[in-house]
């Protein structure tokens, strides 16, 4: 039997984190064999608000592909890829323009959202706007059947199947396929100060390449409960970002049970805590930052990796675009 | 001296009239010595508003390639290609989208006027809404530097020319070239109705295809001055369309001068200045409808023409694409 396609990707605008571990990059490494997996380093998306800032973005597809290669991606079993050297999405996203509504655009969800939040206002570009129909693209493009997205992504999801359903009934044919959602169980690993989300202009992450130093540091400052003032107080574990770091990364869960139960008695200081979570990260963390330098040491060997990836992927984008063409009339 | 571009072109909606020959192709036919002129054959922007159509769109490439030989566009000269083949349009496109607000395109004057027109309200599409961002593509991809439009587009120069201001100071490089509008003298033929403009829909045209038969009966049909009941009473020359055609394409301007005074004076029935249109037209029509009917006995050769000119156009396109995506740090 044919294994489902994921299509998965990651914004090249900062090295990875944590957070992006525990959402995405675990999960990849788990289904790589059991899926056919396209993981594309999406510099077009993230020019959309970094158009200023090219070369930012360009710094940033290499060190992406580096935490990539390091925590186990592995390239012969997935197809990583530069989104910007994919024609194909391009062109289906002019095309799929036409399928789509000003107007539906303007009430994505989880666009007004994003407005809001980067406080865009009135001055939003037109590429920000019309993302959900480059996404359209990236997804249709590898018929990618499933797309693990965060549940504030899912409109983006409904939208795309939209644009699949007016394609194929206008063009009288099932080119296009239809996607799911597929919603990781440990979604969101909070920042280092307690908030709920991991975020590299906050400043609360623990990257992947971070130094022994650093991630000390951090783990040190992390946010615990500001109540716990003396030692002997009972303290609290939900919102405790010490003891959810710990659940994702400790694989002894009896002891970080045990753990939870003397910190929320009272007799156990945060330093504690502190000490064994910093001896859990440095577990974890050293051999992927090993990995990550030496792979470092040899970028040209890293893009080759990539442009192979690149090349797998262009020819899947090609073979659709040729049915979608064909569909069109535009087969010439 | 290098000679200077034109990007010129037609949506493949129908075949051509006496209008577009008016307003363009007799132009084009005089230009191709002088300038270095690509001629569009824009089925890609055809499909913004046709895309429910597919094969309305395709039929018509031919047809208007077959207008453009018949008129004496000369392949050699003139570039002739066909929009959805070059690649580097798209990719034009969706980055220029970030160049533009959201705001921007909903005021642009022409679209807002063709919505109205169009009758799309509220269900407009976003690839209706983000045409002129397409069309800056277009322009841009061939550096082109001239391009001939009515004034009614003016608004689409402006706005091609704002991202070439903005793309250029943005990645600090004189990457792109701003183009002029070329805005024709004779610029409009009215319809046979006496309406100010050709239109398909509307079906007061003349068609450079036109039998022999039908443009006599289209010529018999035409509006003329409505208060010239009798012949001996004096008749209007402003706004009758049998002079205005006679302007157009009678070589002997002194007698259509002795006509028109006649007619003013009173005394010259219309089924006398009609006849004279008809043989103006029929002497004009015929030829082209010959050169047509031949060059429609092969049409694969047609074909083969076409993607000659498009296979120049694309290199022509892919050389502005790469300087873009070098600008960009796009360039792998």
């Amino acid at each position: 039997m044919r294994k489902k396609r994921i299509l998965t990707g990651d914004r090249p605008t900062g090295p990875l984190h944590l957070g992006h571990y525990v959402g995405s990059l675990k999960n990849r490494v788990m289904l790589q064999q059991t899926y056919e997996q396209f993981i594309m380093i999406a510099d077009v998306q993230a020019l959309t608000d970094n158009f200023e800032n090219p070369q930012k973005v360009r710094d940033n597809v290499l060190q992406v592909a580096l935490d990539y290669l390091a925590v186990g991606i592995d390239p012969t079993q997935s197809t990583l890829f530069i989104q910007s050297l994919i024609p194909a999405l391009y062109e289906l996203t002019v095309y799929y323009l036409n399928l789509v509504t000003w107007n539906r655009l303007k009430h994505n969800p989880t666009v007004k959202q994003e407005i809001v939040q980067k406080g865009y206002g009135e001055s939003v570009s037109a590429g920000f706007m019309v993302y959900p129909v480059s996404q359209a693209a990236d997804i249709t493009a590898f018929k990618a059947e499933l797309v693990p997205v965060g549940e504030d992504q899912l409109p983006m999801i409904e939208q795309a199947n939209e644009i699949v359903r007016h394609f194929n009934r206008i063009y009288k044919k099932e080119v296009l396929v239809e996607s799911e959602a597929l919603i990781p169980k440990f979604a969101r690993l909070p920042g280092t100060d307690g908030k709920a989300k991991m975020s590299k202009s906050i400043g609360n992450c623990i990257y992947l390449s971070d130094s022994a130093d650093t991630i000390s540091k951090k783990v040190k400052g992390m946010y615990t409960d500001p109540q716990h003032l003396r030692v002997e107080d009972p303290g609290k574990v939900e919102g405790n970002p010490v003891f959810t770091y710990l659940d994702a990364f400790d694989p002894d869960a009896q002891a970080v049970e045990a753990l939870k139960e003397h910190y929320q008695r009272g007799g156990l200081g945060d330093s504690v805590v502190k000490k064994r979570l910093n001896e859990v990260l440095q577990t974890f963390l050293e051999p992927i930052r090993k990995r990550r330098e030496e792979l470092a040491q040899d970028p040209s060997h890293v893009m080759f990796l990539l442009l192979q990836g690149t090349e797998r992927a262009r020819e899947a984008a090609n073979q659709t675009l040729q049915e979608v063409r064909q569909a069109m009339c535009l087969n010439y």
